[in-house]
């Protein structure tokens, strides 16, 4: 039996996104968000509403980085989310994180988070319906531990967390299960 | 130590959306995307790249619906992924999986997955540098067995999966470790 339950932002999961940029002083601020995705294989859409401090940065500075929030840094994601770099002085500063300057573009990479990508951007889009911010990612830096011996990155190794927004809960990932264009590889075949 | 990986599509987790549109004919296609993330209260965006059955669909019947997958439909939803509409004729009916019309939009819900957004297709968007397709979430159906007894959807209920697209893998979702606006207020009290 299926229920209606009237119009809702039901994508899930969602990614803990952490949003980096600098002002004209080369001061840090982070933002978290939910709602961005890869658009192309180098591209990220970042779909930011209101007044913020990292639209205003990304326009001054042409950049921005996104960050995954890991389980260790749960604390810190989640105060970026609650407070506004607007109206916060030193937002950035009490997370006791660490900042450094990309080498790529011109915007913080926070060392605590395990994987950053660096990002130019691009294009506000503003369309008939559809609101957001465009990303080129030009690098994708990780730390060295979340890789494998291949170099690839290893998601059990992230402790990335993700949100929930049905009602505001933050997960851990789980257990590998299956093969993407693989797991279905016999109802192609006709197998099954 | 961080290492550089070049430019990569590094969002991690992402979900594994089930697009369902119908041809001119009533046929029913079902297609899997990652890429794909809520852009608005009541908005859903697609990035959905090539010659696809359902954009081609969506065009003509101006709607689509967007399904999560779980894991005891994993198969079926590789297997949306894998094959083409465009080549493969009895793409859905292979799955054995159940279609009925939406009582809201042109598009056919799949009964067997736990959660759908009805939604009117209301734009293509081709900018400068980005390309997706913009929908409108009319309503959400959810079986009652992943609601609470507030009506609300509850995660851990859905048995969702998620894709990882560092190695193409999917996983399932994790324990609750936090709630949002909260874990970090200690932080924002300064308490921290």
């Amino acid at each position: 039996m299926k229920k209606s339950l009237g119009a809702l932002p039901a994508v899930f999961p969602m990614p803990v996104l952490m949003i980096g940029t600098y002002d004209e002083n080369g001061k840090v601020d982070v933002m978290n968000a939910a709602w961005g995705m890869i658009s192309d294989m180098d591209q990220i859409t970042l779909f930011l509403g209101g007044d913020r401090k990292t639209v205003s940065n990304m326009h001054k500075t042409g950049a921005f980085t996104v960050a995954l929030a890991d389980h260790a840094h749960m604390k810190e994601a989640d105060f970026f989310g609650i407070a506004s770099g607007n109206k916060m002085e030193d937002k950035f500063e009490r997370t006791g994180l660490t900042a450094v300057k990309s080498e790529r573009v011109n915007a913080p990479v926070i060392e605590e988070f395990p994987l950053t990508m660096e990002c130019e951007f691009v294009e506000e889009v503003n369309s008939e319906t559809l609101h957001c911010y465009v990303g080129k990612i030009v690098n994708v830096l990780a730390d060295e531990a979340v890789l494998d011996e291949t170099g690839k990155v290893r998601p059990s190794k992230l402790n990335a967390i993700l949100f929930d927004q049905f009602r505001n809960g933050y997960y851990t990932i789980g257990e590998r299960v299956g093969k993407a264009w693989n797991a279905g590889a016999g109802l192609y075949k006709g197998e099954e």
